[in-house]
């Protein structure tokens, strides 16, 4: 019943917009629903977007312009005026509208907000004071409050009052005369109480709220582990000011999952396929260029040595093998101390003696390994058995260090409060480049005793 | 009002525990959730999490079980007999106890499912024909099904005498007499309509469905898309089968991340910290030694050049420089892939020639700075000017490179279905590394003309 999109079709539609053929068009859209609409206007150019859009009901092109990437809409709505863009504001959720309109010039923002439902334009103007990854930026002012003291059948009213406003109900958000939060009552209990029933009988004390300023990945963790699909957020006071839905964490997941990725690649700001080669170059250079300086200090270090290159040239071979291990080593014991980091409740974190020892054992059966295989494979290279020693010694150390810088770097990072992720790239491996260095040219250095 | 766990709380509690203090510990479980006695008896020992469990009632020990760490869980579950696991499986839903009877033995399994209520036993053995990562594998079998042809009087009824096996009820889903689903009718139009309407006039008939052979991975693409909290299963023959809620997906999309996360980091298995040292171990030790044979393979290659080498040592210097340029070029271009491959409509997938273009117009202004801001820092260095533009060069093409390897290497992985986070792990920076040697060495050869 769900309908995929191809190219063939994406491409009909195309030749349909630039024929102007209203007709195939609106047949073509029938079964769509807005989200799938977005993901093509997103790949249109702009002239096309509008000729399409205005081919769709409001409250259908309202969602859709929420769907829409970032630079798509506001390359987009550069075309219209802010009696315009207020329409569509009528038809949005107060959240999605607060994003779109941050995303404007105060004034041209001002305007929309003179143009929108008075209601709405309230509850906007509360929430463009959040910042954007606060609790108080994700959440929504449309939910349905009830007051203790109502009954089953005031309730139900009160639902009907706003169930064009709000789409998705799931709880009914339990209040005090002075708009306290007290609790919450499902809409299963609802439909199953009498109507002469008080809210006061029937509502659930134990619910879980979080406040204005709480982080998004903080509200991510907590309707994960609690399986909430809604949150109701309540401001210093206990007030209820919005409520956050699990739509919404779901992007917060995924979206934090994708710069973690990024800082892992090494791409400093967060880009996609399709930005243009300069913002594409901006993200990529900066780590690049931290590697190189890393690439130019570790070529000053070997320079220090280049009397005992020359003496024995097969050092030099290698040199990969010890950069690669440090940096496979470093990248993997991050990436674990990460993943703890990411699901571990907080109260098992500080446990940092039994976890080094561990790293430290998990370090030394891997370094073993990994010199012994060596030490048996250089026989086939044709060098001799000191510098045999010399490469499979290294490598033990190179994989104990980077064990140990890979574990340290993220909680450092961490307890810095920068995101630990950061430790997984670049940074990692050109700090293992130049460990390994100099631990074997050192150990070379004594070995040969040049 | 949601509660933290401290690790001053643990201790006190494990002290409890150990004192077999009861009232103690009733005390302050009291306003605990399940989920977090879960996490902090993952930590604890398997005594001391049989003691707690005895002083729960079923309802949250049965919650609390399905949240706990499948090896906590298989741990603690051995010192019970079938008859008083079953008491908790009566307790449990049926996708949840599914996968707890999945990490049993068949026999286990049989002589538990002997004992648990006759409904939910037929539930369960439905479900563990399915694949656990597919549609049918992640769906419970509670839910709540309306006939097209009943009034919202006799669904409300079905709500009631569903309402304690079926915790959390977003919408109804309409069926007619062969179970075959034709769409779906939300709580809040529930409560709206009068009693006598019929569920035929106020239901929705373009619900979207998933079939229970469908990957977890598509149905989390599909539930963030059109930001659905719980999706109907249906067979080939359109049959209800089952539905699947977004808490379960919010599990995937993180359980996908942070496997995306281990792959990218070089980890072969899905790994936490917490695992055994041998674990651990074994989970690192392949990409490890991946790593291990790209850097003989290098040695050896490195070794035909020893003549050049040990003529001009210098050459050596810039071999960690070469080879970390190559390695990170090719993970952030593979991880810009990666991105697109997540987060991308299919239809847009398949625009090689632009997308190649791009990657090399990119590459091109990186390999270009990088290649100048060494060649300018190389007379720091004291080399020859000859070798000062070998390595300049040289970088200029392993960017080009492995730009162009880390981006057709996750594409090809994909149309071989294979998970293409592989390809940003130690994968590619193997492969840069040993084509970054090969274009250093044969353009210092024709340069120097040994």
């Amino acid at each position: 019943m769900s309908f995929e999109i191809t190219q063939e079709f994406y491409e009909e539609l195309i030749e349909a917009i630039e024929q102007e053929n209203t007709e195939k068009i609106q047949k073509s859209l029938h079964n769509l629903r807005p989200a799938d609409i977005s993901s093509m206007m997103d790949e249109m150019d702009t002239e096309q977007c509008i000729f399409l859009i205005h081919l769709l009901p409001f409250e259908v092109s309202a969602e859709i312009l929420s769907n829409l990437d970032e630079d798509t809409r506001t390359e987009f709505l550069r075309n219209f005026r802010a009696d315009e863009i207020a329409q569509w504001i009528d038809y949005t959720d107060s959240d999605d509208a607060a994003d779109l309109l941050n995303e404007m010039p105060l004034k041209l923002r001002e305007e929309i907000l003179a143009h929108v439902d008075f209601e709405k334009a309230g509850y906007i103007t509360d929430l463009l004071h959040y910042e954007e990854d606060s609790a108080g930026g994700l959440m929504a002012k449309e939910l349905i409050r009830a007051n203790v003291n109502w009954t089953v059948v005031q309730a139900i009213d009160e639902i009907r009052r706003q169930a064009e406003k709000v789409e998705k109900i799931y709880s009914l958000y339990v209040v005090n005369d002075r708009n306290v939060l007290l609790g919450r009552v499902s809409l299963k209990k609802i439909i199953l109480a009498s109507d002469g029933v008080r809210i006061k009988d029937i509502y659930d004390e134990s619910v879980i709220s979080v406040k204005t300023y709480e982080d998004e990945d903080d509200i991510a963790d907590l309707m994960r582990k609690y399986d909430l699909e809604a949150v109701p957020v309540v401001n210093a006071r206990q007030e209820l000011m919005g409520r956050i839905t699990i739509d919404d964490i779901v992007d917060v997941i995924t979206e934090k999952a994708e710069l973690d990725r990024q800082l892992m690649a090494g791409i400093s700001e967060d880009i996609e396929e399709d930005d243009s080669v300069w913002t594409l170059t901006r993200a990529r250079l900066p780590w690049l260029i931290v590697g190189m300086a890393g690439g130019l200090l570790g070529a000053r270090f070997i320079g220090f040595f280049e009397a005992d290159l020359a003496m024995l040239p097969a050092m030099a071979f290698f040199i990969p093998l010890i950069t690669a291990t440090g940096g496979n080593v470093g990248i993997q014991s991050s990436s674990i101390i990460l993943q703890s980091l990411a699901t571990k409740s907080s109260f098992m974190r500080d446990n940092y003696l039994s976890r080094m020892i561990k790293v430290l054992l998990v370090a030394i059966i891997n370094g073993l390994v990994i010199g012994l295989i060596v030490f048996a494979f250089t026989f086939v290279l044709d060098i001799s058995i000191k510098l045999a020693f010399t490469v499979s010694a290294a490598l033990f150390f190179v994989v104990l260090l980077a064990s140990f810088m890979g574990t340290i770097t993220p909680l450092i990072l961490d307890k810095m409060n920068i995101n630990p992720a950061v430790a997984s790239g670049p940074f990692i491996t050109t700090a293992n480049d130049l460990l390994g260095l100099a631990v074997y040219f050192t150990i070379a250095h004594f070995l040969f005793g040049f």
